[in-house]
C-alpha cells in the first residue's frame, strides 16, 4: 500500500488521504509555484498505526525512498555536516484542527550538523538557535517532558545574562542553553536527545500521530462534530528560514479582505523572522502596502501567485509565506476563513468576476452566518470587561436599565426607557415585559428556557443562566460578587457570547434587518457603499434560494404584529398560530371563571364571553396575512396553567391561618388549584384531551375561527385557515374533534352564505401519533410535526427540567453532540417522523407535510426536513430568512449528491 | 344472496351468519331433537340494513318462501282464524349479549285469529293473554312506546278489578286491556296496531335489526370488546306455550353445576308457566330432582337430550326448555356459562371422561378465572349494605380495624391486629403501612394509582378513588355521608366490586393460595372434596400449561420475602428487582446525606456507608433465588423522590418566618428540594441519567452485587446475575455504565478469585431506545421491555395524572378499550416493541428479551408477548401461576394458527 506521496505526486482533491495541508501543498507543487519540496505521510499510515499501535511494515522503507527523493530536489542531505537538509514535521487532517496537534520544526540538526548550518549560512547564531529550538520542541512534544521546564531555563539564563531580548543572546549562550536541554531530557526521559537525525525524523511523524487523540483534540472534534475515525496526514518538507537576515522574512496574505469582503489583497509582513513570530504579535508586522514599497520585486511575486491561486481555487485563499535570503517560498494555502459579512459579499463578487456560478455562491453562506447579520452587536473597537458570563441564549447586544419585574419594563418602556428584563427565569406571565425590554437576564434556566426560546423567537437578544447573579425581585435589586445591580442602573447584554456589562456599550444595529423591514430600494439610499454591497449580496442570494428550494417557508406567530414582521421577512403564511396567549392578561380572569365553574350553565357563560375576543383575535391575524395561509393551533397547555402557582397559595393558605384569618376565596382557589394539580403537566391533562373533556372550548374556537373568516370574506378579503389539533394520539381523538368541527364550520357557512376554505389536521408530537399515522391520515388534511414535543417523549426528557441538569455532562461526555431541541435528532426523533410521512401517505397521498417545532428554523435541521419530503417548514418570524436560505441550500446539495 | 337458513339448513360452526342461537337451533334441528321449527335470517342481512337503511331488495320473497316452509312443518298458518300459527321473533349475535337487543313473541295474533286461538285450545284466556302480551310488545319495542304506559294501565286495571295476581284477570278483562293498547298506541305512535300478521312479522323482524344500535348494546360491547359491525341475526320460530294448562311448564336445565362445577345435572322446572316467569323468579320452582318425580316421562326424555347434547357439544350445555301438553319442545341450548372453579373442575372432569384432551382444556380455562379463585371473598351468603363504592382496584375480601397513618398499621399489625389502611392516596413512603395491613382503602386515584399498582403486586385487597370518603388525616377519621369512621373502627373492603361496609363481614380465603404455598399433597389432607377436585384440577392445568407454554415466567420482586413466594407460585427468576426500596425507611437519611453533599468528600462518605446495606440486601435475595437467575435494575427515580415534599417545606418555612424564628437547617435542605426540583420529573433526571452524573453511585451498586455474589459463590452456592440499566435512551449511555461496571466486575473477581456469572443489559422503555435498538444491542445482553414507562413516553401521559382525568371519559367515548396501563397497546406501544426486537436481533442474534412491566402478569398482553418471541415475562409473585396458565395458552392458540 502507498504511504507516501510526494508533494509533485499530490492534488487538492486528495484531502481524506493527505489532509488539507498536503493536498494544498501538492496543488501549488503542480502548479508551480514555489514550494519548498516535501513528501506527505497519509491518514491511512496514521490510521493503521492507532489501531494497532505500531506503524504499517514498510512505512520506513517508504519513508526512506521519499527522503531520498527529498535530498535530491533540495540538493542537501539530512544531517550532512557540511550543509545539513533541515525538515519540518507537520501534522494536518482533513478539516482544520487549528493548533490542536504537534508540529515539530528543524529535524535532523545534531551535534554536528549544527556546526555545518553555521558555516553554510555563515551565522552561528542563527545554527545553535534553530538547535535550540529543534531539542525544546522535541522534548516536549516527543519525549512528553512538561515544557515550562525549558523556558524557566530559558529565562533563567536571561536574567542570569542580564538581557531582556531573546535576539540578545549569543551563538555562545545558546549553545550551552542546547546543553542544559539535553541534561533536562536526560534527566526527565530518562534518554538521550537522539543525534540520528533519520530517528529524530521517525520519532517525530509517530508523534505527530499520537497528537490525533490528545483530550483536547478529541474534544475539539466533539466540538465541531469531527469524526474520530479519520487520523491525520504528516507534511515533512524542507526548512526555509526568514530570520536569515535583512533580505529575508515571512507574511501571511489574503486575496480579499476577511473582515470585511472588500476586494484588494491584505496582510501583514515581518522582516528577518520566522511565522511564529508573525502570529504571536509581538513585533509589529509591515502591512502588505509598505512591504510593496520596501521589496518591490517579492511583492510583485506575490501579487502574481495571490491571483493565481484565486483564480485556481475560485475562493478567498489564506496563503503563508517566506522570503529566505530574497527568494519567494510559499509554505501554505488553504480557503481563507471569513466573517459573516465577507462570505455573502465574497460570493457575489466571484459570481460577478464569473468565477463560480449562483447555486455555487449559495452554497458558499449559511443560515448561521446571516443569524450572525441579523443581530445587532457591541461595538468590537472597545475594550470591555464583563462581570459575568452565563448562556448565549438569543444572540445580538442590548443596552438598558435593569429592571426586576416586567410590569415596570412595560411601563418604563412605555414613556421611552430602554430597559432590561432582569428575571430569575421567565413564564408566559412575562410576555408585556420582553415584548418591551430591550434585552432579557436571566440567572437560571438553558439555552431552551423560556426566555431563551421566547427572546429567539422575538429575535430579542437574551443572556440566560448567568447563575453568579443573584436576583432578588422583593427588593428589585441583583447581585454579582461585588457588584450590585439597582433598578435603573444601567447594564448591557451580549446574546452572542453571553456577557454581561455594568453600564453602557456602544452597538451597532444590523443593516440586515433594515433591509428586510424596509426593501432593498429604500434601505440602500441611508447606507455606506461596503452595506449596500452587503445587503445586495444578502437580497440577491435570498431570491435565489427561493427560486431553488421546495420547501415552503412559514412563519410560527401568534399575533398580528408577529405576523405583519412574518409577512415582512418572507414567509409565506402562518405554520403555526398559537391560541394560549390569547387567553392571558386580562382574560385570565375568564380562564379562572371557566375552570372554577361548577355548573354547566357556568361554564358556558365564561365561553360565551370569549367568543366575540377570539373571533376578533383571528380576524386580526387573518387580515395581515390575507391571501396566505394561517394554521391555527387549537388550545394546547393544560388549564392550570393560567391558574396561580400550588405551593405559592398553599404558603398563602398556611398564613392565612397562622393570623387566624379567614379567606374563602383563597380556599375555593386552592382547592381547584390542587384539584388540577398535576405531577407531569407535560403527560397531563392537554391538548387534544383538553379538548375532548372541556364540553365546548375548542368549539368556540372553531366557531371564532369561521365567524371571522366569514367576516373576512364578507369584506372581499379570501383568508385560508387550516386548523391544527395538537397532541393527538390516536385516530378516534382526531376524529372526533374533525367531525365536531366540521358541524360547526357547516352551520356558519350555511348560516353566512359562504364557502370557507379550512381544512382541519393535527400536531405530530407523540411516537404513538407517528406510529398510527396510517390510521390518523384518514382524518387529517394535514400533519405538522411539533418537534419539540416529539423529542421530549421519544427521549423521555422534558426540555425544561433536563437542560441545565445533564446536557453539559452529556455533552462533555459525547453522548450528545448538540442538544435534541436545537437540531434534530435524526436516528431516533428523525426516525419517527420517516415512518409518519411513510404511514400516513399510504393511506392519503394528499397528505400536506410540515414541521412547527424549534427545529423548523435550524439548518441542520432543515437540511434533514428537505430530504424527508416535508412541504413546509415553519419557524419564528426572525428565522424566516434563515430558513428561505438554507431550504435553497438544501435542494441545491441533494440536486448534488442525486 | 341467501339470507334465509331454515333450522335444518344450518349448523353450529356458521355462528357469523346465523348468530349463536341460530346456530345452535339449526344444530339440534339436525340432533334430531324436538326444536319447534323455524328460520333464520342472517347478520348479512342485518348489516346491509344497518348500512343502508333499508332491507336487501330480496329479503322480502325470501321470508314469504321461508315463512311458506314454516307453516307446512307446523300444519298451520301464520294469521288463520282457526288454528293460527304464532312466531316468536328473537336477535341473536355471534356473541352472547344477553338482554341487551328486542325480542317480540306471539307475532300472529290478531282481533280474528285470537278468537281461533282461543277456540283450538280452549282456552280464551289463554288466547287473550297472548294477544295482551303481543301488543304490549309490539308497542314498546316495534312502535317505541314508553313500556310503563302500558304497565300502568294494567295496574290500573288490576286495582279497579281489585285482584292482587295477574292470572285473577279473566278473558274479558284481557279483552277490554288490549282495546285499552291499541288506544295506548294509536295516540302515542299515530298509527294503529297493524292486524295483518305479514305486516307484523316484517315490522318486528326490523325491530330487532336496529336493536343492535340502541346505546345499552353499544356500550355493552365497548366494555366485551365485541366488534361493532357484526350485525345481528334474527330467528323466526313457531311458538310452543308451557301455560297451556297442568300438564304444560317450562324449564331451564345445565348437564353439569354452573356454579360449583359438580357432577350431575341441575335446573328449575315451572308448571303451567312461560319462559319469562322462571327467569323473573317470581313464582317458586322445582328443582329438576322434583320435575322427576311429578313428570318422569318427560324428565327421562330430557336426561337423554341432555346427556346427547353434552357429548355433542363436548362441553357443559345451558339448555331451555318447553313442555305444551305434555310434549317436550327444546327452544335453545348454549354453551353454560359457569364459575372459575366450575371452569377448572369442569374442563378436568371432561378430559378425565375422554372427550376431551388436555390441551383443549387448558383452553377452556383463563389467568383472569384463576386469578378471581386466588383471591379470598365475602361470604356470598350473607345479605350487606355498602356504605359507599370505590373502583375495585385488586381483588379479595378484607376485613379491620381502619387506621390513617402507616406507621400505626404497622405498629397495630405488630401487635396482632388485623387493619385497614385509609389514605386519601399512597406513596412509596406507605409501603411499610400496606405491607402490614390486609386492606388498602383510598379516597383518590383510580386503577393504576400507587395504592393500587402495589396492591395488586402484592395480591393484597385495595379500594382506590372511593370519592364519597372524606379523609381527614390529622384528626383520624374519615366521613362518608352519614357515617363516620373513626381510628380502630372495624370496616371492610371487598377489592372486586369496590363496595366499602362498616363492621365485620366474614371472609372466605383461598384454598387455591394455600395450594400454592404448601404444594398439593399437603394442602389437600385438609380440604373438602369438591376443594380437593379443585386443587387437583388447577395443579393439573398449570402443570400442563408449563409443559407447553415457550416463554418463561419471572417474577417482579425487590425483597427476599417476595423472592420467597415467587419461587413458591412457579417463578424461574427474577425478572425486576428494584432497589429504590433499599433506600427507605433508615437509610432515607443517608440518601438525604448524599443529595445534600457539596463536596466529592461528602458524597463519597455517603456512597461508601451505603456498601455494605446494599450488598447484604443482594446476598439475602440471592440466596432465596439460588441457582435462579436475578435481574437487578440499578437505581431508577430521582433523588428528589427521596427528599420532603416543596410545597410542603415552603409552608414551613414560610411559618418560620412569619413567627420570626430562625431555621437553617430547614433553609439548606428547602433549598437543595428547590434545585433538584422538576417541573416533570418522570421526564427528569432519573435512571441512567442519574448513574452517569452522580458519580460512584451505579458502581456502588455494581461493587455490592459483584461482592454479594463473590460470598454466595465462596458458600457454594449458585448465583446468576444481570445488571438492568434503566430509562437508556441512546447506545452510548448504556457503553458507557458497561464499560464501567464491567471493570468494577474485573476487579472483584480478581480479588476474589472467582468468576461471577453477570450479563449486562437495558431495559427499553423510551421510544428512542427502542428505534435505535440496532446499536443499543450491540452493547446489551439482554432487553427487558418496561411496558409502563414505554405506555406513558409513547402515549405522552403519565399514569398519575391521567387516569382519574381522563381514562372514564376516553372509555365513554370508546377511544380507549381498555386502559393501555392494563393491557399492552398493541398498535402504538406494541410496535415498537416488534421494531425494537426486530432490530435488536438483527445485531446481536443472541439477545434475550423479556417484560418487566405490569403487562408481563395480564393475560392479553401475555399473549401478545408470546407472538412477538419474547422469552420471558417477569410479574408480580401473586400473578405468576396466572402468567404460566396464560403462556401455556398462548403456545396452544398460535398452535392452532399456524
Amino acid at each position: 500500500m502507498k504511504f507516501i506521496y510526494s508533494f509533485d505526486e499530490g492534488n487538492k482533491d486528495l484531502k481524506d488521504l493527505l489532509g488539507g495541508k498536503g493536498a494544498n501543498l501538492s496543488e501549488m507543487t503542480n502548479l508551480g509555484l514555489s514550494v519548498p519540496p516535501g513528501f506527505v505521510i497519509t491518514t491511512e499510515a496514521c490510521k493503521e498505526f492507532l489501531e494497532k499501535g505500531q506503524t504499517p511494515l514498510d512505512l520506513e522503507l517508504q519513508i526512506t525512498l521519499a527522503l531520498r527523493k527529498l535530498e535530491d530536489q533540495a540538493e542537501k542531505v539530512l544531517g550532512d555536516f557540511e550543509n545539513p537538509l533541515l525538515v519540518s514535521v507537520r501534522s494536518g487532517a482533513k478539516f482544520s484542527m487549528p493548533g490542536m496537534m504537534e508540529t515539530i520544526l528543524n529535524v535532523g540538526l545534531n551535534d554536528n550538523s549544527v556546526i555545518g548550518l553555521g558555516k553554510v549560512t555563515n551565522n552561528d547564531r542563527f545554527a545553535w538557535d534553530a538547535y535550540r529550538r529543534l531539542v525544546q520542541m522535541f522534548g516536549k512534544t516527543v519525549l512528553d517532558i512538561d515544557g515550562e521546564l525549558f523556558t524557566d531555563e530559558f529565562e533563567k539564563t536571561k536574567q542570569k545574562l542580564k538581557v531582556e531580548e531573546d535576539f540578545q543572546l549569543e551563538a555562545e549562550d545558546l549553545e550551552r542553553l542546547v546543553q542544559k536541554y539535553k541534561e533536562i531530557i536526560k534527566e526527565n526521559a530518562k534518554t538521550e536527545f537522539p543525534q540520528h537525525p533519520r530517528m529524530q525524523l521517525d520519532m517525530s511523524i509517530i508523534s505527530v500521530f499520537k497528537s490525533w487523540n490528545t483530550e483536547r483534540a478529541k474534544m475539539y472534534r466533539r466540538r465541531e462534530r469531527i469524526p474520530n475515525d479519520l487520523g491525520t496526514a504528516v507534511s515533512v518538507g524542507m526548512m526555509v528560514f526568514g530570520n536569515m537576515g535583512e533580505t529575508s522574512g515571512t507574511g501571511v496574505c489574503f486575496t480579499r479582505d476577511p473582515a470585511t469582503g472588500s476586494k484588494g489583497v491584505y496582510g501583514d509582513y515581518l522582516k528577518n523572522a520566522q511565522g511564529e513570530d508573525v502570529v504571536s504579535g509581538i513585533r509589529n508586522t509591515l502591512t502588505l502596502q509598505q512591504m510593496s514599497e520596501i521589496e518591490p520585486k517579492i511583492f510583485s511575486d506575490l501579487l502574481v501567485i495571490m491571483h493565481k491561486l484565486e483564480i485556481h481555487y475560485r475562493d478567498l485563499c489564506d496563503i503563508e509565506f517566506t522570503v529566505e535570503n530574497g527568494k519567494l517560498w510559499i509554505l501554505q494555502t488553504r480557503v481563507g476563513k471569513r466573517t459573516a459579512a465577507a462570505a455573502f459579499r465574497i460570493a457575489m463578487q466571484f459570481v460577478d468576476e464569473q468565477l463560480i456560478t449562483m447555486d455555487e455562491a449559495l452554497l458558499r453562506v449559511s443560515g448561521a452566518q446571516l443569524v450572525q447579520l441579523m443581530f445587532p452587536q457591541f461595538d468590537r473597537s472597545v475594550q470591555k470587561m464583563p462581570i459575568t458570563k452565563g448562556i448565549a441564549a438569543s444572540p445580538g447586544a442590548a443596552v438598558g436599565k435593569a429592571v426586576f419585574d416586567s410590569k415596570v419594563a412595560a411601563d418604563w418602556a412605555q414613556r421611552g426607557e430602554q430597559v432590561i428584563l432582569v428575571r430569575r427565569e421567565t413564564n408566559p406571565d412575562d410576555l408585556g415585559g420582553m415584548i418591551a425590554a430591550a434585552g432579557i437576564l436571566t440567572s437560571r434556566g438553558g439555552k431552551t428556557s423560556h426566555a431563551a426560546v421566547v427572546a429567539r423567537g422575538m429575535g430579542k437578544t437574551a443572556v440566560c443562566g448567568a447563575e453568579d447573579i443573584d436576583v432578588n425581585l422583593d427588593n428589585k435589586f441583583a447581585k454579582c460578587g461585588i457588584h450590585t445591580i439597582k433598578e435603573g442602573d444601567i447594564i448591557s447584554i451580549d446574546g452572542s457570547n453571553g456577557e454581561v456589562y455594568i453600564g453602557e456599550i456602544k452597538v451597532e444595529s444590523s443593516v440586515i434587518v433594515k433591509y428586510l423591514e424596509q426593501g432593498l430600494e429604500q434601505v440602500s439610499t441611508s447606507l455606506k457603499p461596503d452595506e449596500v454591497e452587503l445587503v445586495t449580496a444578502v437580497d440577491r442570494l435570498l431570491k435565489h434560494a427561493d427560486s431553488r428550494r421546495q420547501l415552503e417557508v412559514r412563519a410560527n406567530a401568534d399575533t398580528p404584529n408577529d405576523a405583519k414582521i412574518a409577512r415582512k421577512f418572507g414567509a409565506q403564511g402562518i405554520g403555526l398560530c398559537r391560541t394560549e396567549h390569547m387567553f392571558l392578561g386580562e382574560r385570565r380572569l375568564v380562564i379562572e371563571r371557566l375552570v372554577l365553574a361548577e355548573t354547566d350553565l357556568e361554564r358556558e357563560a365564561s365561553l360565551v364571553e370569549l367568543l366575540p375576543l377570539q373571533q376578533s383575535d383571528f380576524q386580526k391575524i387573518f387580515d395581515e396575512m390575507d391571501d396566505l395561509t394561517v394554521t391555527v393551533r387549537l388550545l394546547d397547555p393544560p388549564l392550570h396553567e393560567f391558574l396561580p402557582d400550588l405551593a405559592d397559595l398553599k404558603v398563602k393558605a398556611a398564613l392565612t391561618q397562622e393570623r387566624g384569618q379567614v379567606n374563602l376565596d383563597l380556599s375555593k382557589l386552592l382547592a381547584a388549584v390542587q384539584r388540577l394539580h398535576e405531577t407531569n403537566p407535560m403527560l397531563g391533562m392537554r391538548g387534544v384531551r383538553l379538548g375532548l373533556i372541556i364540553r365546548g372550548l375548542y368549539n368556540l374556537q372553531v366557531k371564532a375561527i369561521a365567524e371571522a373568516m366569514a367576516l373576512q370574506t364578507a369584506a372581499g378579503k379570501k383568508p385560508k385557515v387550516e386548523i391544527m389539533v395538537p397532541l393527538v394520539g390516536s385516530y378516534m381523538e382526531l376524529s372526533i374533534i374533525r367531525s365536531e368541527a366540521e358541524q360547526i364550520i357547516a352551520e356558519v357557512e350555511s348560516k353566512q352564505q359562504v364557502k370557507l376554505p379550512i381544512t382541519i389536521g393535527t400536531m405530530i408530537e407523540l411516537p404513538r401519533a407517528a406510529l398510527t399515522a396510517s390510521r390518523i391520515a384518514t382524518v387529517a388534511d394535514f400533519f405538522s410535526f411539533g418537534t419539540n414535543d416529539l423529542t421530549q417523549t421519544t427521549w423521555g426528557f422534558s426540555r425544561d427540567d433536563v437542560e441545565a441538569e445533564f446536557f453539559s455532562p452529556y455533552l462533555e461526555k459525547g453522548i450528545l453532540t448538540i442538544s435534541p431541541f436545537e437540531t434534530i435528532d435524526a436516528e431516533g426523533v428523525g426516525e419517527l417522523i420517516q415512518i409518519a410521512i411513510e404511514r400516513g401517505r399510504k393511506t392519503n397521498p394528499d397528505l400536506h407535510l410540515g414541521v412547527c417545532g424549534e427545529h423548523g428554523g435550524d439548518p441542520e435541521s432543515i437540511h434533514f426536513f428537505h430530504k424527508c419530503g416535508i412541504d413546509y417548514v415553519s419557524c419564528s418570524p426572525f428565522r424566516v430568512p434563515v430558513a428561505r436560505l438554507e431550504a435553497g441550500r438544501a435542494a441545491l446539495e441533494s440536486a448534488l449528491i442525486n
